[in-house]
């Protein structure tokens, strides 16, 4: 699967069958993560591995968005210490997770809006620390994958031409001619 | 060349070819930040193509990290215009953004640390909207891909289990061993 098929296919899913993720896939998952950039190669980040089901329905109930934490047979959660650039450091991070797992078949979905002393008292970390997220991956349920196309603002409304106003592409025409010029 | 492999193979590039990049490839890393997932899918992104040299140079001297900015062919400006979590949303878009790009050769690095209200000016961007990046695009450099190995913490080191201060790898063996069961 090229890189751009992986990210024109992967979905976010919110509904996992009940097998695990293999160590194998799990470790190319981390690999990812831990091979991103960040600003000037801090690597301020910190990832927990968390499979314990009482532990993920503990998690679920410290945020509002994560209810289909229980239903993942595993999750990854992301915490920062001493970062710079917390959320873009572990966003990058989290994106190639995210998309070496789609790659593996293993969707997910993250997670924010934490409680957030609760849940770093729950996971042990440091006070000074910082939970981005918790990401959930599994195999999606079947049917759940196939799920409805991918809803996105059209190129020609978002990519500008040297400065913000002037569209880059034309309406139509395939969406992708280059207006005026190579 | 599959996700993890380019994950693997990529680096930072600040040195560029004088050749342009194709039409072909700059759409196919404009679609790769289009698909990103975003919060609540608000898609709160704008992309500015920059390729005016004089344009470039004026911009290099708006930050203290982007001298190497005069030396990209084309560079790409993302915007947040009302984002509930602009960092976390743009990071994903960029990330998907440079993983393409490398896909086809074309190398790059985030430069951030703007002086942002003359950044947003030369730009012709709303007041209310944050800059997070200039990315530059380009082939990279004869001799300047075949960069020196990554330097990145260990997976032992930066991965826990369960609970923060629990490594889930053993150091050594073969780094990627899970200590104790499966």
């Amino acid at each position: 699967m090229s890189v751009l098929e992986c990210i024109r296919t992967r979905r976010a899913i919110r509904d996992f069958e009940e097998r695990q993720v293999p160590e194998e896939v799990l470790r190319a998952i981390l690999e990812a993560g831990r091979l991103a950039p960040s600003a000037r190669n801090t690597q301020p980040w910190e990832f927990i591995v968390i499979r314990a089901p009482e532990r993920l329905t503990q998690l679920s109930r410290l945020t509002s968005t994560g209810p289909h934490l229980t239903k993942a047979p595993l999750a990854v959660a992301v915490a920062m210490l001493k970062a710079r650039y917390p959320e873009v450091d572990a966003a990058r991070a989290i994106q190639n997770m995210i998309l070496v797992a789609w790659e593996h078949g293993v969707g997910s979905c993250w997670i924010g809006n934490w409680d957030a002393e609760k849940a770093k008292a729950l996971l042990g970390l440091p006070a000074d620390s910082l939970l981005i997220a918790v990401v959930p991956f599994g195999y999606p349920r079947e049917g759940t994958r196939v799920a409805r196309k991918k809803q996105r603002r059209p190129l020609h409304t978002l990519v500008h031409r040297e400065a913000y106003g002037t569209p880059y592409y034309k309406e139509g025409a395939g969406a992708g001619t280059p207006r005026g010029g190579s």
